[in-house]
């Protein structure tokens, strides 16, 4: 079960909720060309019309299709077209072609969009008519896939943002970045001891957020603030990306492989430093905290300050204390800690096809917290454990350093 | 120079040759949405939005930019945008990335052609001003860029055939797959001795067509018809796809890799052969030609019926002599030839970028010839050499045989 | 530091020990070829020659090099041939060409080990007139050195294991693969609690065995036996390999693009299962535990039982109780656990190029335990990390399971 | 059938032609050691002790097993290890996996040599008591598998040559690379016109060397003499691997993925061109013949200097003229022609198995002419055609201009 039910919840609650998300993925694509909306940079991205669908997908497939008896499926071929990753559900389409999918076409998505709607705003109408144990049954999926849908909305902004950036006009898309600047950072220190870790009965959590549990942690600090633009030239400018020394091994070999030497969408133009922005391109700001960057960059900044990443632990133990000086936590960037991506103990994945929701990604993926600019703020809380491979720098990620005392 | 100058051109009949081809190139694109001209299935292919752009750039490139004067050009990033191949002109953006341009959307790209046509056509009108050494120049360079529309014409047809072969809901854009059903082959035979090979003077031809030249072949027969699916079928069930003998060495190792056991758009659905066309998926009919067969099918099933593919000089000499068995040359299928695309004796590239057009791309690639119903009708000539890498499917390619005798 | 100095040391100590670990290197290549020893199998292991060679060269490099002013090298080019993965050093000889290396042969190898050998010895004869300081600092990297030469004893057997595996002839090494039958395992129950975890002051350790420090458990068990042939065909037939349910995301990729459905060395012939030992092709003893299993395939067999990995935290915790049914913990199989190699709390890479050891590997490998046959014995601990990706699975690993309660 | 047979031809004969040829085999490998002879540099090359045990295969399969009654194989299990690539025989153990094959050793193989030779010479001594039939239909297989071993021992020595290339201590060998030096050359020319292309009976040729026929050539000169090292100098000086307008179109994004920029076993060392050679490393000397070019360099120089390659059918029409100035044709470096490699007029493969030696190789790849200082001299002669990948180094090609007129 993805949350306790010590909440009560009327169907005119989820209504709400369900069209405010609903409206807002729209938003997101409404300066948006069918162009923009159709096209895939990559098999880790997807096209925007395909996060329109299979938003919708997903309400038809885990609330309408098992709990409205009289629900019509808008179009059979959609259980495959798109399905994500749900084997429990069915085959899937593949997902590097996700951009030859023309049709149905951002219109017919739409009309899709309407009827999934519809039904779901009839069935929130008719909630209190429904038995309680279905109730009980209805209400954390239907809040699952509403959370869903806003995980949805941060990856269309991201995947937009990644799509863009092989444009040589670079696209304005929107002002939506926006960061506080950084300022020198002290070190917050925290004594060894026990801490309880994981969610703490909020409104909503993943099933990755729990069991909440304890765990015992050594004394150590975190710095206040985000690394900034000016502090990663620093290390651009000491050579950090030629130097073997800072690096994982795996990650030396695949800067070189690929030739990087800087954060995904800087570019150098007339020996000044500029970035790819949602609003077109900008010069690099040296207080603005530095982001895009992988694990594998946040990794190799840190050794290069002679600190390291938090773990999960102790970003998650840390924001908690609401310690005065800590800023820059929630909302800004999302922050790589050095922790694998691991079930928490006694963590159960959900029961049925939701179960392949978090737990089967548990492998070789790392830990961000903290959400960013382009999280949905009411989705954003301390247990919330994001997780991206090491190399993934298309994500608004950026770092914050630990160290052991 | 590509064409001999013995024909009398008027602005008039060029504004004319203009103004058909640009209005075609719209008229396939009129039933398609946005989507569907954005999306690119594979390096090889285009997007049908990136076609209507670079076939507007050519005109833009070769003929406003060197030769009018007072000519503004709509937007100057489009020169590398647009720019398929041509070394001389500057750098290209990258082919396997054409799809992700979603700007400029198609209607930018429209009121891009909009502005080339205004401009060449008020060249038209004026060309009876320009002087005569001038006109002798152009008269060619704007044949060739015609004629370049035309190809992409088909490339537009085959590239969205393949785009649309990836959909599972098979979409239907038009019943412009239209064959001549096949009969029983005739070997119509030719005698030993010297042939006259490639352009004869006529109003357009390629540079690689050229020169025209003495080649001496052996006593041949080539079959009156083309091969039907029909035939195809027998060579399937008779095991030829599981038969190395009838294979090159190269393409049993690929189709081995690749799991190849039938024609690329064919799909066996509860026991029966199925073909998606571009008029949406369609039982596989025994009478027409079979088609989308690469060369290295058309060499296994050559080989399994104890024949060979012709050599271009074949093919030409044949159809050249008008006789009357001989079925199915133009306008239905490209033929594939057992001949490598190479250089005519004493071929020479047209001078500057143009020269990029043709002579570059002379190696491990084999002819086809005839011209299929995807080809512009006036864009059939028996010279005419189109090429393709031996293991591509996606042109509407089909079979006819030889034998040495 | 990888291990504390109350441990008095003696130049005649040191020269046993060296000697013990340079004979047996020796002897596991006795019985081989030429050939054998020269030829890699994968880039992820190395010719047996190289493994010879490159033992050698760290002795050179780490100790005689640096401490031992009339030390003349045997040839100078053997720096950056021998090189393994050392940036401090300098560059390296690629990897995946270690098997091109057909000069030096293996005669000139054994000169080379002979003449390093000398040098050795010859600093062990005079040991006792070093300076105190001098010896506090060579101590510790003697030992790492010999300690690494045995991690490469291990790997010479492996490596040898997987290149043997492809000649269809299955050649026989020797009877080395000796393990002890399972029983039904119990499950062994620990409680909640802190636990102290790392090294303990052993006579030797690596780094990445410390601090040692303390964390917190959740109740658990960990099963007494490790998992059998007789239980993974259990899981084979059930349809293991077949249920994405069981599989994490990534893990089920790869065995479908790889089409595996067994462990590594598992044949069927005849509708036997067979495995390939370094004794040669041999019947699959149900009873023998099940090795050749990578972490991906452990981890399937886990949920498929409904169980899990046990954590490093909770397999050192387990062993160190000394609980009497605890069985084949050490020297039969390195034992997956659930932990991503990372850094305890407080680690420190040691000074030097040798800091290079361990840390910058840290990153996507999975931590294993335990030791196996082909571990030199007096290699083994319970602190011990081992460490792989989680889908290698030429060393000799198994499973042991473990349950959150 | 691969040759006349109106050269009468005895067992005595057949013998003496056997042993030269099977003891130069042992004769190159005679300096090496095992680890030499055991590895493997590229799929493409094999180890020279696949080659000592393949070409015996070739006797054991085509000529004892079907015909000599009592013959015993040596080792059942060599039909599958050392088959090359005859479908007709049955599967083939992986070729990029040769090097894998640490058993059979060394030891084994000259056995193997032994046991056949054995068989081989058994048969010659008791030639003339074989019915007349079966001797017509076993001279030319023998005669065709003696021509098979001399094929193979020219690439012992280039792939020797590319493996010995990878090491860093550049390996001597011997001093077999001697060449003529070249002069300038003048431009021979040739009269259009009706020639004879293929073999005239001579004692042996392959079956790709016809049927003869007639050719009609146009106006044409060929060059004298080889292109230098220092013509080629001038080519790399003037930007030559810079510059696309010289290169094909899939040359120039080959040469720009691999950053390649000279011959393949050019080293600049401090500011001094070397060459590896078969008996170290050297300087590059500008008057010796450039080496190690493949097709698409030859092309591009080709084109820098306003030339081109000659047709297989210039470069055979103008050594039968055995013109006086025409020099280093044979025996120094094979010559890239403009030909792709296909079948004559009128050609059919051999019945059997060995109708896999030539035929299945006919597409996307170049013939070159001429024999070099690696091929057997009773080897070569004016009809032969060997052929190569245009992307293929390592043989020993050179460039030969030639212009139409």
């Amino acid at each position: 079960m993805t949350q306790a039910l010590n909440f009560k919840v009327t169907g005119s609650d989820l209504l709400q909720s369900y069209k405010n998300t609903r409206n807002h993925s729209q938003s997101i694509c409404a300066n948006l060309t069918d162009e923009d909306v159709q096209a895939q940079s990559m098999a880790d991205a997807s096209p925007l019309k395909w996060h329109l669908a299979h938003t919708t997908w997903a309400f038809e497939t885990f609330i309408l299709k098992p709990f409205v008896n009289d629900y019509r499926t808008f179009d059979d071929s959609y259980e495959y077209l798109f399905n994500s990753y749900y084997n429990a559900i069915g085959a899937q389409f593949p997902r590097p072609q996700r951009g030859l999918l023309t049709r149905p076409d951002r219109q017919t998505v739409n009309h899709y969009r309407n009827h999934v709607d519809h039904a779901m705003e009839k069935l929130f109408f008719e909630f209190a008519e429904i038995k309680p144990d279905i109730q009980k049954k209805l209400i954390p999926l239907i809040k699952l896939t509403i959370n869903h849908e806003q995980q949805h909305q941060e990856l269309m902004l991201t995947d937009l943002k990644h799509l863009f950036s092989f444009n040589p006009q670079f696209p304005v898309y929107s002002d939506i970045e926006q960061f506080e600047p950084c300022e020198k950072s002290e070190a917050i220190r925290f004594e060894a001891g026990q801490y309880s870790i994981g969610h703490q009965q909020e409104e909503f959590y993943f099933d990755n957020e729990g069991p909440q549990h304890q765990c015992y942690l050594q004394d150590y600090t975190i710095d206040s603030h985000l690394i900034s633009n000016g502090d990663f030239l620093e290390f651009i400018n000491d050579g950090g990306y030629q130097s073997p020394q800072y690096w994982l091994s795996e990650a030396w070999q695949k800067i070189n492989q690929n030739s990087v030497s800087h954060p995904l969408y800087w570019k150098k133009i007339k020996g000044q430093w500029h970035e790819y922005t949602l609003n077109g391109l900008k010069p690099v700001m040296p207080r603005l905290p530095v982001k895009h960057v992988n694990f594998f960059e946040a990794n190799a900044f840190a050794n290069w300050r002679g600190k390291r990443l938090p773990t999960e632990q102790e970003w998650e133990t840390a924001v908690r204390s609401q310690h005065p000086q800590l800023k820059q936590c929630f909302g800004q960037l999302w922050q790589w800690t050095s922790s694998s991506y691991s079930a928490y103990p006694g963590f159960k994945p959900l029961e049925g096809a939701v179960g392949e929701y978090n737990g089967k990604f548990m492998v070789n993926q790392y830990v961000l917290r903290g959400g960013s600019i382009a999280t949905p703020a009411n989705h954003i809380r301390p247990s919330y454990r994001n997780f991206f491979y090491p190399d993934a720098s298309w994500q608004f990620s950026g770092i914050r350093l630990a160290e052991s005392i």
